[in-house]
C-alpha cells in the first residue's frame, strides 16, 4: 500500500515541503475519541525547530482538521489534517535539483521519479512531512492514554553523549512528554546541546539514539508471523527520516548474552504474570506479553551539512563539489523523538483495533 | 494482512511443528521462472540442524511443490510448498503447555489464543516453520540471481566472537552461499563452534549477529513513506524467530558519527553513479540507490535452555521452576542466516514487482 | 493482494485441477471455533457433481486440514485445507493448450502467463478450485451459525425456469441447506433438471441465477466507502467462475422504481428497528442495517460445450473449429450455490472481525 | 483497508458534506502524468447538479491540488485534492439527526458510529464526497487516454425509459463524454428529463441504469481469484451511493442463454485475436481479453424524497412520520455516470500498475 500504513487503523501521508499543505488522513479510529487540541499543539511544538540547535526555518504549524471530527470528537470516518507551509525559500534548494546531497534522497528520487519529483525543500522527502504524522499520532497517543497506555521517548544518545536508562517508567514517561529536549538525566542536556552547537559551528551535524517505552499495553497483541509487533513497529519507524536501525529490549546487546542471562523469567506480582527482566522489550514470538514495550532507533546525523562534499550532478553526469546553502538542522534527534512517539501511537492503535475491533478505543 | 507479507508478491506461512505439514503459499511470482530443486534443497540443508551445535532433531525436509509449477517452471499462479513433519516427539513439549518457557511464546500464545494454541513443539511459533519460508525464498533467490541480483549472509558475530567484515562482496556472497557455517574468516568458525558447544555443555545457549549483503539491485526501488525499503525488509526480518534488532549500513554506529563522516559521497565509476562509502546500506530516503543493500540483525540466544529457570504455570497461576527437556538448539544464528537470505529474497521480489510489474522476474 | 481476499480474516486459494492438491489457507479466524467435519463434508458433497446433470468426473473430495486445528478446534493460526486431485484425465485437455475455448480462460491465461500456465483440466481456472473455497467457507459458515447468523442460497432461476421467492427465511434457509438441488418450490426442480438434461443432450449448456439470504447479521458492519458490505461481497462473488453479475435487494429492478416505492420504511418490532420492506437487501450506505442481506448472482452457461465452435489457435494464430471432448458440466448453477454460501461466509467473517475484533467468533 | 481502494494505485476519500473540505488522496500514479485542469473541471461540471432535475444546491467545485503535482505534471508522490464546501445549510438536516430517512444511511451510521457521526448534509455518506472521487478519477481517465484507453458511460435507463445500446464505441464514448445528459439516442433525453421532473413535482424520485464501456485495455490484466477484473471493478462501483447491482457483458441476461448462444467465438481480425460477440464484457476468468470492458450498474431512486414516509426516531425509539425538507435530487443517475467513469479509471490504473509496474502510465 506504499504511502499508507496500517490494517484496521491506517494512515496516509501527503505533501511536499514547499507545497500549499502537507497533511495526513487517518482512517479507522473509533468514533467518540476526544480531540485535545492542546495536546496536538504541544506535540507539534516539540517537533518544531527551536533555538540554536535547529534550522532557522520557523513555522507555527497551524494545523486544521477538515474531516472526521465533530464537536471535538472523532466521528469514526477518515480524519484529515492539513498543515499549511508558510516559510518556504525554494531558491535555497535550486542547487539540489541536479546536484545530489550525499546521503539524502535527491538522487534516489531522481531514479524513481525521473526528474518529475518536487525537489524544493526536499519535496515529499522533507522531514517537514513528519509534522502531519505527529498531528495524527497525537490524536492516537491521547486516545491511548485514556485507555491507560502511555508512550514516551527520550534522547538516549546524542553526539556520542549518553542519557540515563529508563528506571521509573511511569514518572519518566510523564517527564519526557513535557520536555522540549527529552533527556532523563538533566545534566546531559547541556552537554548534548553544546555538542550540537559545536558541530553546527563547523558546518557539520550529529546523530543519536532514541529510546521509546510503552506502558499499559495488554498482552496478546500482534501476530506470530509477518505482522509481529516488532515487524509493524519497525515498518513504520523506518519512515522517520534518518532512522537506520531499530532494536527491541536488550537489542543488539542480546546477541552477546547467553540464554540464561537473556531470558526474562516469569513471576507473579499482584496476581499478574510479569517478567523479572525485560530483555525482550515486552514482545515474545511477535506478541505483546504485557510488559512495557521498549525499543531504540539509530538516528543518523542530518545529511545536509555546510562543509564541501564530493558529489555528482546526475543530469550532466559529472562529478562536482557541493557547498550547501539554506536552513538545515545540525541535529534532528531531539525533534525526531516526538515523531517516534507519534509513529508508535499509530502502530499500536492499529494493532489494538485489529485485535479488539474498531470500537476498542472509544 | 497478518500472517501474509507483501504487496505484489505475497507469502503466507502456515503449519505447526508437530502437524502433518508446514508450508507456504507464494503468490505473484512471474510465470516462467525456473524451479531449481538442487538450489532449494541446498538452502534447506543449510537451515537443517547438523552435528553437535544443533538440536538432535533431524529431518530431511522432503518438501514438495503442489501448485503453481509445471515442468519445473512457475506458472504465475500461487505456488504451494508442503514440508511434512517427520520427527515429532510431542511428549517432550507437554511440560510447556501451561508452564511458560521464559522468552519463548508459550505465554503470549496463551494470551492470544486462550488455550486453543497448539503447543506441541512450539506449534505455529516453532522455528521449524521457517523451513517453508526458506523453500519459498529459495525460489525467489534463484530467480533474482538470473537477473543479476545476489544475496548472501554471514555470521557476523556468534557468542561474542566476530567474523571479518565484508570486503569483496561478489566473491564473498558466492563463498558464504556454499558454506554450512557461513563465516568470511575461516579461522573464526572453529572458535564459534567451540563457544556454542561450551554453552551447550552447560545447558545454555548463545546468540549472534547476521549480516546480509545484496548486490545488483537497481536504483529507484522502494517508497518514500511506510513502504520504504528498510521498512519492508525490517517488517519481514522480525518474523525470523529470535531477531530483536535490525540496522542498515553503518547502523547504530552511525548515531555517533558526524554528518561529514557518515555521508556517502557520490562519484562516477564506469559511467555509473556510485557512492564512495556505504554507510546508508544502499538506501536513501527509503529508496535503493544502486549500491549494495547491507543490513545486520541481532539474534537472541535460543530461549529454551536446560538450566533451571524461574517461571509460572499460567493455568494454575503459580510460580514454579522449569527444567526443560527435549531437543533444542544451543544456537540458531548459523541456521537462521539462510532464513534471512530467504526473507530478503522474498521482500526484494515483492518490491521489484511493485516497481516494474509482475513480469519483471520472468 | 491478488489471490488473497480479506482484511482481518483472509483466504488464499491455490492449486490446479490436475495438480497433486488444491487447497486454501484461511488466516485470522478466532481460536476455539469448532471444526464440524460432517458439516464440511456435507457442503463439499453439495458442490460435487452428481448424476446426469453434471460432469462424469467424480471425486470424493477427501480434504484434510493440515494446520491451524487441534482437537477439532481452531487454534487461531492459519488453517490449511488440502484436497487431493484423484480423477485427472489431462489428455482430454491437450486440445485446449493452444485452441481457446470461447468464453473460457484459455486465451486470457495465455495473455497473462505467456504459455507457462497449466492448462490441464483448466489449471488454476478450474471450477474444481472452488472445492477448497467451500471447505474453508464451511468452517466459517458453521462458526457464524453458532453466533446466530445463517446463510442459505437457492437456485432462483435455471435455464429460464424460475423458483419461488424467499418468503419464510429461517425455515427456507434451513431447507435449502439440506437439499442437493436447492429450490424453494419443489415442483420446479424436475423442470430445471429436465432443461439441463435437454441442453446436455444437444451438447449445450445452461445458466441461471443464485439468490442468497443471510439472517442474524448485526447492524453496523461495513464501511461507507470502498469496503462497503456490497463491495466486499461482490469482490469475492466474482471469484465464483461464471458469475457475471450481482445485485442486492431489489437489484436491477430498483432502477425502475420510484423512491416512494423503493424506500424501506423503518418501524419498531419487538423493541428493534426493522424495515417494512427490504429493497436494499439489508445494506444502507454500505453498512448492514440488521435486516437480512439478500443478493443474487448471474451464472453464465458453462462455456465448455460439445457443439462445434469457431475459435482460434493462439499459438499458430489461425482460425479453427473446436469440437470439445472431455467431461464438462452442462450446468453449474446448482453446484455453484454452495460456493456462494461459502464465499458469503468468508466475507462476513472478515467484516465481523474487522468490526468486533479477532475473538468475536470464538 | 476500509476507506482506501487499490493495490498499486490507491485512493483514499475523506470529508463530510458540511465540513471545510472534502477530498481525496491518490497514491501510486506514475510521475510525469499531465494534469489537465480543463479535463478535471469538465468532469466536475458533469457531476454538478444542474437545472430543474437536480438539487438546487449549487457549488462551483473549485478544487485545488495541494500535493503530488508540480508544473502540471504528477511527481509520483501522493496527490491530494481538496474541494471546499461552500453552500451548506446544516439546519435542513437537523431533522435527520435522530429520524432516519428510509433507505439512506442515517440509521446505519448511528449503528456504526454511536451518535458521533456528522449527520449534517449526510456527512461522510453524502453524494457530495463523490466530487473528490471524480477529480481523482479525472486525472486517471486523462492519463489512460494518453495510452489509448477510453472510458465512457451513458444513462442506459432512467425512470424506466431506455437509451439505445452501444453500437459504435469509439464515436459514442467520445460523444457521451461531451454531453451533460449522457444518452446515445438524443430523442430519449427529453423523455427522461420529463420523467424526472414529473417525479419531482410529486415529491418523488427515480432511478436508472448506467452502462460503461472501456476500449483499448490490453489483454492479460486482472487475477484469476479474488482480484479479478470484475471483482475489483465491482468493489469500487458499490461505493457510488445508490448502486445496488452490477453486471458485465450480457449480465443477468446471460443466465437465460444457452452456452452456444452466450459463448463469444474467437476470430482473427487485422492480425489480432478478437471475439465475434462480447457477452462476457471483455473479461474471461477474471482477466481482460482485449475486447471492450462493458458493464452496467443499477442506480436506485434517490432515497430522500418529499413525500411523507413512515420511519423511526432511533434515539427515542419511537415510530414517526418524516416530511423531508432541504435540497435533494429527484434523480442522480445522470450525475452518477461521471462518478462511474472516474471509479472505472481509478480501478483500471490500479490493475495496470499491478500488471506493468508503476511507470506504465508515464
Amino acid at each position: 500500500m506504499k504511502n499508507t500504513f496500517g490494517n484496521s487503523v491506517a494512515i496516509t501521508l501527503f505533501g511536499e515541503s514547499h507545497g500549499e499543505y502537507i497533511g495526513a488522513v487517518i482512517d479507522g479510529l473509533a468514533p467518540g475519541i476526544e480531540i485535545n487540541h492542546d495536546y496536538i499543539s504541544h506535540m507539534l511544538t516539540l517537533r518544531r525547530p527551536s533555538g540554536a540547535i535547529s534550522t532557522p526555518r520557523k513555522e507555527t504549524d497551524e494545523y486544521k482538521i477538515v474531516s472526521g471530527v465533530l464537536n471535538n470528537k472523532t466521528t469514526g470516518t477518515p480524519i484529515t489534517i492539513l498543515i499549511p507551509n508558510q516559510s518556504t525559500k525554494s531558491s535555497d534548494y535550486s542547487q539540489f535539483k541536479t546536484v545530489a546531497r550525499p546521503s539524502h534522497a535527491d538522487y534516489t528520487a531522481e531514479c524513481k521519479y525521473h526528474g518529475f519529483q518536487d525537489s524544493n525543500g526536499g519535496g515529499h522527502f522533507s522531514g517537514r512531512i513528519t509534522a502531519a504524522l505527529v498531528a495524527a499520532g497525537a490524536i492516537c497517543k491521547f486516545a491511548l492514554e485514556q485507555k491507560g497506555i502511555f508512550i514516551g521517548t527520550h534522547v538516549k544518545k546524542c553526539a556520542g553523549i549518553s542519557d540515563a536508562d529508563f528506571s521509573d517508567l511511569s514518572a519518566q514517561i510523564n517527564l519526557v512528554n513535557q520536555k522540549v529536549f527529552a533527556v532523563l538525566d538533566e545534566t546531559v542536556e547541556e552537554k548534548m546541546r553544546s555538542a550540537i552547537t559545536a558541530a553546527a559551528s563547523e558546518g557539520d551535524s550529529v546523530g543519536g539514539v532514541l529510546e521509546t517505552a510503552v506502558t499499559g499495553i495488554p498482552a496478546g497483541v500482534g501476530e506470530p508471523w509477518f505482522d509481529t509487533m516488532e515487524g509493524m513497529l519497525s515498518h513504520i519507524m523506518f519512515s522517520i527520516p534518518a532512522v537506520k536501525g531499530i532494536e527491541f529490549g536488550a537489542g543488539f546487546a542480546i546477541a552477546d548474552m547467553r540464554g540464561s542471562e537473556a531470558n526474562d523469567s516469569f513471576k507473579i506480582e499482584n496476581g499478574n504474570i510479569v517478567t523479572a527482566t525485560n530483555n525482550n522489550g515486552g514482545i515474545n514470538g511477535g506478541i505483546t506479553n504485557g510488559m512495557p514495550i521498549i525499543f531504540r532507533t539509530a538516528i543518523k546525523p542530518t545529511p545536509t551539512i555546510f562543509k564541501a562534499q564530493d558529489t555528482v550532478d546526475f543530469k550532466s553526469m559529472t562529478e562536482t563539489v557541493l557547498n550547501a546553502k539554506g536552513r538545515h538542522d545540525p541535529a534532528i534527534v531531539h525533534r525526531a523523538r516526538v515523531v517516534q512517539d507519534a509513529a508508535t501511537a499509530i502502530a499500536l492503535c492499529d494493532a489494538l483495533a485489529v485485535r479488539f475491533g474498531t470500537d476498542w478505543l472509544k
